[in-house]
């Protein structure tokens, strides 16, 4: 991880004062480096971390950073919370710019070491997280997800990207066809699960608040446990929800009921039996690769997934 | 044209609805297509159009599309006008997915026809465009700008693709290297030309409203006009300006004082020899090619650059 931070920091640099400036606070603010975590461990799966590995490691790294850096383009939710400012409009404009710098940086990258193979994984990721993310744009302003939509919007905007690190590490060391499609179907189960917890935390305890955020829910969010509740609700329960989601998301009471209805119709039971079953899944493909170290880490990392406190 | 852009179409095809819906607006809208004209011209100077110019003329407009959608996202120029709404912050977030999208069907595209020298070039131009606008936002903020950084800015915000378009159209013919590289020079100073009479407009006579809008000045945008009004004026006229420009830009009055002294200094003149400079030594560039129809046509292509009245 040494190496690959010090190749990652190389190919940040700039000529440009002020994205100079911004590459410096995104290298100091480097979160927990998961996606090229995927990408070594598969490698190492297949005992053979190279220049390849390297190369979908920065690359991965760069497109997760510009994605982060798209997402913090000011939207409707941070208008609510009151955090709009004239200062955060330039924001704006220089986070879109800064994301497409990060995007072409990653994909020189990839060009300049002939990587071809890798360039078609992340084009099709970045396809397919743009169009999950849109998905789910539309689908929360109308309100009327089903269970189906909401695993192709999760499929596509967080697992995509996992399942091309888990794509990506086992190509770069020349793996069997088969077995890099086993790794890319592992890392489409895991980063499903990923994305479960991470929508399961909208219901939990939060050490900062000491109750549930309810983010989601007030950003019209609809995730699993909300879904499968709606689905297993009265009428009268139904309407009580989606009456405030939809006009009263501002109402801390009666969005604290809707985080209770969940509770009690035994939402996060059966989000949690969901994700427990795409690990499952994640696992027994691993369960066909030799035992080794890394196999290990691996199986470590998934449960990470399902076990975090954040 | 005709094949190019059914081509073009097919290749925003998606499964999500509200993309699709996008998608057909932006082909309904299509601009003057200046960028596939110069990518098929390029081609056809070596007399040869074929499957990889088409690549790379719709990889080069679905980029050209997503930096136009980027461009979208609301800013301090948009806030000021007015136009600001909660829908517009809505369409921040689908903005910037919409782009991403487009970005990474160009790249498939490119990908799945194995356009690799096309990729190359193609991640280079995002790369100086993103650069290129960010160091213009970062000199619009300090008011500093030099000549010299007033060309590295076009160079690489508006002149990178051109140039891209016509290295692209002339490698999609396996032309000899140095003439890919001519070809390229070429599009470099036919866009610098490009984008100097677009900084022009700003001063000139606007159809709609009877006169110069005077729009880059209140956005603190320094161009070439006014870079050469300021290096050429007394003390007092210079503080008056820069004054204007930082603290009271919403006084029309003023702006148009401002208008008036940089066409008394003579700043458009000095603005359009330059522009005739580039004009002139991309024609030079031309000169070395045989003649032929798209050799003309490309002539046309680059004194309409400079003729158009926007």
């Amino acid at each position: 991880m040494a190496l690959f931070e010090s190749k990652f920091k190389n190919s940040l640099k700039t000529s440009v004062p002020l994205l100079d400036k911004i590459m410096h606070y995104i290298i100091k603010r480097k979160g927990k480096q998961m996606r090229p975590l995927f990408v070594f461990l598969t490698a190492k799966l297949f005992n053979n971390v190279n220049e390849s590995t390297y190369t979908a490691a920065s690359l991965i790294e760069l497109l997760h950073t510009a994605t982060l850096v798209h997402d913090d383009i000011i939207d409707e939710a941070n208008f609510r919370r009151g955090v709009f400012s004239i200062n955060a409009l330039w924001k704006n404009k220089i986070s879109v710019l800064v994301g497409d710098f990060l995007l072409s940086r990653g994909l020189l990258l990839a060009v300049e070491n002939e990587q071809y193979q890798l360039l078609k994984i992340m084009s099709t990721a970045v396809k397919e997280m743009s169009e999950g993310e849109l998905l789910q744009i539309e689908k929360t302003r109308r309100l009327d997800i089903t269970e189906e939509v909401y695993f192709e919007i999760i499929k596509k905007k967080t697992a995509a990207l996992i399942s091309a690190c888990c794509e990506a590490g086992a190509a770069s060391t020349n793996a069997h066809k088969n077995d890099i499609l086993k790794m890319r179907s592992f890392g489409e189960k895991a980063g499903i699960a990923f994305q479960i917890k991470d929508d399961l935390f909208d219901y939990t305890q939060n050490p900062l608040i000491g109750k549930p955020t309810g983010i989601d829910i007030r950003e019209k969010k609809m995730t699993l446990p909300l879904i499968y509740t709606l689905n297993n609700s009265d009428k009268k329960t139904r309407a009580f929800i989606i009456n405030t989601i939809k006009n009263d998301s501002k109402n801390s009471k009666k969005i604290e009921q809707i985080i209770n209805i969940v509770k009690e119709k035994k939402g996060l039971e059966y989000a949690k039996n969901k994700m427990e079953l795409f690990v499952n899944e994640a696992l027994k493909i691993l369960k066909e690769f030799e035992n080794n170290e890394s196999k290990s880490s691996l199986i470590n990392l998934v449960e990470y997934v399902v076990k975090r406190e954040k």
